[in-house]
């Protein structure tokens, strides 16, 4: 479609009313122009209310699937958490219903604009039965970015917070007690306005529902091997890839699909002539090194620069490098990194570990990286599956997100 | 969500048996991946069938909307024709139903991914009452590009034109005969896989919808003003700018919104540290000027290098501009220009007129250029809102539009 001013000019006008001030200008030359100032819509309209949350529990409540056969994202829990806005009228009560499909007119501007974007974060019970969240601050403050972004609305992380905890308590019994296993949790928003013109979304509806999962390494790590992508762009500086928007992941597909045909598990995204190093597939990179200049051990990972999502994972495990490993001698360092570096460093014998990381599978262990026709060693041995770094981060933070360690971190539902 | 190996890999080996071959390879370092192969889905599974349509007609067909009344995407047809597709069993039957909503499992791919494109396309009547639709190959050609780019399937081009043909004769009431009225056709494609691991979509929809429209200016060309902006970027080499995905739309409100509060009706995308001319809003950009060196008079546009859209009225403006203006001593260009050139070219009276090209509008002439501070003023006198190449291509286009000059890309519906 290849619409222009007008169109836009309705759609603003006609939200005018609630989330625009729109006032003719006397000039001449802008006589046919509105000044329109965004308005934030929390400012003035209702907000999210956990208090005023309203169940309605489902009749037939599904059998539990045995904790060996979960898998991600396949099966989900009884109900679901919906929240709607609309321009005029700010956030409505919130609701948990049972779990059942959307029914939308398709006309609705999610499926022609990608007006959307998520969460993925997790609820895990501890060896008391508690259910814990870990930092859903963090992933408040990253949707409440995402949506802005693309003029959905914001709200207050702290009352979805609460109406996730409520959700949990209710859907408690598809917690496996195990550790490993989880509840992962997907906030989403979408925009719901049901007119094809292009312009801010005058209603959306904010979900959440969730799936049970298993360990992402059920026997022990196993280490990935990725393909250096260089002829595909995810993510440049004034776009959006350090949003969660579902905008970012379709067009990541393909190439992923291509490094899978050159049998690696996943692709590693390299920007600019450059050929930074920036991401692996939907996880954020870390590299253990031997610095050159220095002869210090580094634990390096790409700046927040815009071009790479701001992983709550890459924020835990930096926090505990440089609280736990920067006493032993370890530098930590936020800066960008030439694949060539990296290159070099493993020829060299300077690349001590590589590893991914994410909210799934917290840490995933990297052990070769396909690279202009070469593949750099990222330094496991042939019988080793992850590197020293890898497997403490891990245990440090599974320690807190199952409450073995206290720490702020960690949010218990009461 | 950080999901990285395993899910990408359970997703494959899960469509493996359809769309992938998977082997594993007998090198210890790969015991754990999988050479798998993209298999086009076309030459294996049933394709698209227009001879399977099957049509359910409602019961309940609405009223006409005045044709004074009419807004473009709001007020929508009696039906909609649909066309499922599945990894495993390929397109299926056609359908032409009653518009209705679509119920859709909340981990549905197109709400957390952006599985999701589309096409914008119009049916004319002409003075015999014949519906015609002009160039449909190219939005078909378009729509298998931005389909296969994020993995969702492709489909023959000639066989949905013969099917949106069939559907625009059972809608043929809602096609208003005065000129300047269409109807606006809406092809979208969306993941319709109900989990959510990141991966190639198992299954697909691919819906027509439509809403009768009335003419871009319905008084007359109104000049808009643009707003170039620098400080946001739509598109980037490598990436997927030129594709029709919704993931190119919603990030782009926010920036449209900020030109809005400034009395600009559209923003004006440049690219990189040279500011090149992109696109402006959601319209390809042609100027008119007289070349420094030539003394030429030269109609200029940005080439398709990958971070602008492929517009169909864009191809058709530059191939009328080919047949009809370079014998005039016209120059024709497809290159990267600019802001500072044009702004320089106004400066020196060499800038005789801007507009932007899309099926909306046809052409959308620009009277100002908002940029570092100036206003770059596009060549139009203060009582005209229109310069003489936006007039003539919109004559001729609307002209092989509704049949009153006798061309190939009008597709006569029979």
């Amino acid at each position: 479609m290849r619409l222009s001013n007008q169109l836009m000019r309705n759609t603003l006008l006609r939200t005018s009313k609630t989330r625009y001030t729109a006032s003719s200008l006397s000039s001449s030359l802008w006589k046919r122009s509105y000044s329109i100032k965004p308005i934030s819509a929390s400012t003035e309209l209702p907000a999210l209310d956990p208090s005023k949350l309203e169940i309605t529990k489902t009749t037939t409540p599904k059998d539990l699937t045995p904790n060996s056969q979960l898998q991600f994202g396949k099966t989900f829990t009884d109900h679901m958490l919906t929240m709607e806005w609309t321009a005029t009228d700010g956030w409505l009560t919130p609701r948990i219903v049972p779990y059942q499909n959307l029914s939308l007119d398709p006309a609705t501007c999610v499926f022609h604009y990608a007006f959307e974007c998520f969460e993925g974060m997790k609820a895990y019970k501890d060896k008391d039965g508690k259910i814990r969240l870990f930092r859903p601050d963090k992933n408040m403050e990253r949707l409440n970015k995402s949506s802005a972004r693309i003029a959905l609305p914001t709200f207050n992380g702290d009352s979805l917070t609460k109406l996730i905890a409520e959700f949990t308590k209710l859907e408690s019994r598809f917690i496996p007690n195990e550790k490993g296993y989880s509840l992962y949790l997907r906030p989403t928003m979408i925009g719901t306005q049901k007119t094809i013109g292009v312009g801010p979304p005058g209603s959306a509806l904010l979900f959440v529902i969730a799936s049970p999962v298993g360990p992402y390494y059920p026997t022990g790590f196993k280490a990935v091997s990725l393909e250096a992508t260089d002829y595909a762009v995810r993510a440049w500086p004034g776009g959006v890839g350090d949003k969660k928007l579902g905008a970012n992941y379709a067009p990541c597909i393909v190439p992923q699909q291509e490094a899978a045909s050159r049998g690696f598990q996943q692709n590693l995204w390299l920007f600019g002539e450059e050929e930074y190093v920036t991401e692996v597939g939907t996880m954020n990179l870390f590299m253990a090194i031997k610095n050159k200049e220095t002869g210090l051990k580094e634990l390096l990972t790409a700046p927040l620069d815009g071009t790479i999502l701001e992983g709550v994972t890459r924020d835990t495990v930096l926090a505990l490098a440089r609280e736990r490993l920067v006493p032993e001698g370890w530098v930590v360092s936020e800066r960008k990194v030439r694949m060539s570096e990296v290159a070099e460093a493993a020829t060299e014998g300077r690349l001590l570990e590589v590893f991914g990381s994410g909210t799934a599978a917290i840490v995933s262990p990297v052990r070769k990286i396909s690279y202009k026709g070469q593949l750099v060693d990222c330094g496991l041995q042939e019988n080793e599956e992850a590197g020293e770094i890898a497997l403490r981060m891990k245990n440090w933070i599974e320690g807190i997100q199952y409450g073995e360690e206290k720490h702020p971190w960690s949010y218990v539902v009461e």
